[in-house]
Order: structure tokens, then sequence, then C-alpha cells
């Protein structure tokens, strides 16, 4: 029986290992310099696999020489530790910001072009115009474009799920990413499910999650079924039901032993 | 949101509770008295909820007053550890012990009447007379029938497993169990959301499990989808795809804090 797992992601030819679990990715979601600087040293102590800047909780959002400041603080100090640059809209259940979309993009082309992150969350939801932009930005700077959909409300159909996934390939996403909010247990089943299913259909790595106390689950098991990577707090929490990223790493190497010896 | 979970196990009147997890139970393997009391007493070192006796493995099961004698001795050095009394068949992935299915009901029956076990597993594939016969021997001792089906070969349509546990709650079990084998890993996703849907139809707690390698997933985390019960390796494993119980128990609690506070 071949175990599936997630698709290993690469970064400069390099496949990125989680030691054969997922990549465990812990969030930076502080409000200003000092404090993201703190929090990236805390979130680093407990060696995750890739860091997410969160810069719609950053304050200094709109000054974009304070973006590109931070940035370049960040990448020296995260050494080489992957770096993910998003801005999670209000829709999908980011932070209010006060700037549109089009500074949205210029900001997320001048921090692609500082060279300083290695990949850039955009949600597939924005407009087609947008989202090529995003792409075009994230191209010619050699990052990677993390297409992404989230569903704070509920959980979609199986094969829903799956069509945005695919659609996240025919739109040229380097990495394919679902979030979804279950309402009975059975929708972690349904995320799960069509994980398995996405990961048999596209070549693209999968990074796919149920939220909330349910989700959990997924947060802790989803790899086995196909996600590439794994949300887990290292200090602070961006999203509902991430663990702790010590017990992530328990219960990722428990799984590992049960599956390779059953 | 309202957790699901497994439905409570009742002995004498009283709630066997897993700490808010499943019941952890252990197998007895061994083939002769010494071997399985010190198996016992490995096994008790590690604090089981219930252990369970698989009398198929015990080279002496075609003499009544050898096994009588021996569930006595488990008893009491069991203590108040509740015992699960289990011939499985060749037919769903027991070992060869040479006596007729009239010969294991009276050995059933002896062994029920002795009060050394609480619960008595027989196989829902068995004819229906000598279901019936397991059955009433078991109420007639105060013991608790586990209806049981295994499938080592596959994982039926949900809607069949479910269909199998309604109708051994119909057939007047006190447990309906099921365990099957996942050809790929979806069909671990069919086992748990057959269990969650049958939790929600009968009355009857549920054990259930996938097998395995895959099938380790449902015995970490198959609880928080309603099954009632995890079989675990306290010393030697009895089904593919057992965990250990120190493993369990890690991953159980890490599963608890997750969706207490997720």
């Amino acid at each position: 029986m071949t175990v599936t797992f997630g698709k290993i992601i690469e970064l400069g030819g390099q496949p990125l290992t989680g030691g054969g679990g997922p990549l465990i990715c812990t969030p930076l979601v502080a409000s200003d310099e000092p404090s993201l600087l703190r929090e990236l040293d805390a979130v680093c102590a407990k060696r995750p696999d890739l860091v997410e800047w969160r810069v719609d909780f950053f304050s200094g959002i709109a000054d974009t020489a304070r973006v590109l400041a931070l940035a370049r603080a960040i990448r020296e100090r995260a050494g080489k530790r992957p770096i993910i640059f998003t801005r999670r809209s209000t829709r999908e259940g980011g932070q209010p910001t006060g700037i549109t979309e089009e500074q949205v993009l210029s900001l997320c082309e001048a921090v692609c072009a500082t060279g300083c992150v290695d990949f850039l969350d955009y949600e597939m939801s924005s407009e087609a115009r947008h989202f090529q932009a995003a792409r075009q930005a994230a191209q010619r700077a050699g990052v990677q474009l993390i297409a992404s959909f989230h569903d704070f409300d509920g959980t979609p159909p199986g094969e829903e799920i799956v069509a945005r996934l695919v659609a996240m390939e025919q739109a040229g996403a380097d990495i394919a990413k679902v979030a979804v909010m279950p309402r009975v247990i059975e929708d972690v089943l349904t995320l799960l499910g069509a994980t398995v299913a996405a990961r048999r259909r596209i070549e693209l790595p999968i990074i796919s999650m149920s939220m909330g106390a349910y989700g959990s689950l997924s947060r802790l098991f989803g790899w086995a079924f196909g996600s590439s990577v794994s949300f887990a707090v290292g200090d602070q929490a961006s999203a509902p039901g991430q663990v702790p990223i010590e017990d992530l790493r328990l219960v990722v190497d428990i799984v590992r032993r049960a599956l390779a010896a059953g």
C-alpha cells in the first residue's frame, strides 16, 4: 500500500521536508516592529519549517517603507527559514487594513522584489486581473504563489473544494491552499476526503485544513491525507483550532511510526 | 458545537470513562497459563481501561476446566479492571482452535457463569441461533454482549457498515463493534463517517476501527467520531495497526486539549 501524504514543496530546487510529516508553519501576527521581532525570535526557537508573516495584523501596512524594512529585518533574523508573505482580506478572515487592493498588490510586488520572502499567499477569490498581477509579481521575483481560499462560515461539498483546488492549478498557482470551517464533525471528513481526491488529481502541493475545534483533527492528521503544510502555534494563533507546535510534532512522530509499522 | 465522541459504556450501573477520550483496551494473546499471566502483569502495569482475553490464542481452549481456571486467575490478577472474553473465529482473523461452534458456545456460557468476565465478544456473522445462544448466556450471567464484525480484506461501503451496526442493536447486543481493512486511505474516512452516522442512529455504544497502517489513524482519533474503545498494544498486538498504549494516551491527551480549545 503506497502511503499518500502531501506532495513535497521545493524551494530553489531543494525539497523542503518536514522529516516525513507535514511542513510546520507558524504565523507571525504582531502589530508593530518590536513585538513582531520578539514574536519571530520566540517562534524560531521552536524550529518551525516555515513562518508566515500575516501583514494584515501589522499596523504599518499602509507605509511601504516600513513594511519593506520589517521584511528585511525578518529575513535577517529568520536565517534560512522560508517565509510566507500573506495579506489576508477581511472577507476571508483577515484584519481590516484600510488600504485598497491595488495598494496591496503594489506592496506584494515590492516585498517580493526584495528577495526577503519565499512564498506569497494571494486569495483565489480576488478579481482575476488582481490574481494574475500577484502571480506575475511573484514569478518575476522567483517567489512561489500560494493561491488560497478560506470559508469561515462552513464547509462546501467535497466536489466544490476539489474544484477550487483544481482552479488554483489552472490559474497558475504554485501551491493550492484551502481552509474551511466545520459545522458538524462530518465536515472534517469532507475536507480530508477532498484533499485526497485533489492530491490524486492535481500536480501542485496542497495545503488544506478544517478550522475550529473539530478542525484541529485535520491540523494533526491532515498531512496523512495529502496536506503538505500544517499551521501550528509558536507564540500566538492566527486562526481557530491551531495547536501548539510541540503538540503537533509529538502527534506527527507517533502517527509516522504507526503508519510505518501498521 | 456539541462534541460527539463515543457513547459511554456502563458497567454495573457505573460509567466507564477513559478520562474524556476512548476506553483503552489491551489484548492478551499468550498461548499458555504462565505466559498469559506474565502478559497480564505487563499489560496491567500500563493501566488500560479494559483487557481483552483472546482465548483463540490459548492452547488449552479445548479443555474447559483449564479455561475456567485461567479465567479465575486472570480475574484475580486484573483486580477490578473489566475483562472482555473473546474467541475470534478464523473467518474473522482469529487463530484456529479445532473446537466446534457448539463447544465455543458452551465455553462462553461456562466462562460467563463464573462471573470472571464483564463482556463477551461474539461475531454477528455467526448463525442466528448461535448468536442468540451467546446473547442468552451473557444475559443470564449479567455479562454485556459485544456483537462484532471484522473484514480483513477490505472496507464495505459506509451504508453497509452502518447497516451492520444497526443490525447488532436489533439483534439485542449491548455494544456494536466493527473492524475493517482499508485498501486506500479514503477507506479510513469511510469507516469514520459510518461511525458518526451510526452514532447518530443507534443507542448502543460503538467500537469501530480501520486496521493496518492507514487504519492506525482511526485507532488514534476515531474516538472523536464516536468510537467508545480503542485497542492498543500493552505487550503484544492482536490485530494490525494497533499502536502502543503510551502513544495512544499521548495523542488522546493532545486531541482532547485541541478539541476543548479550538
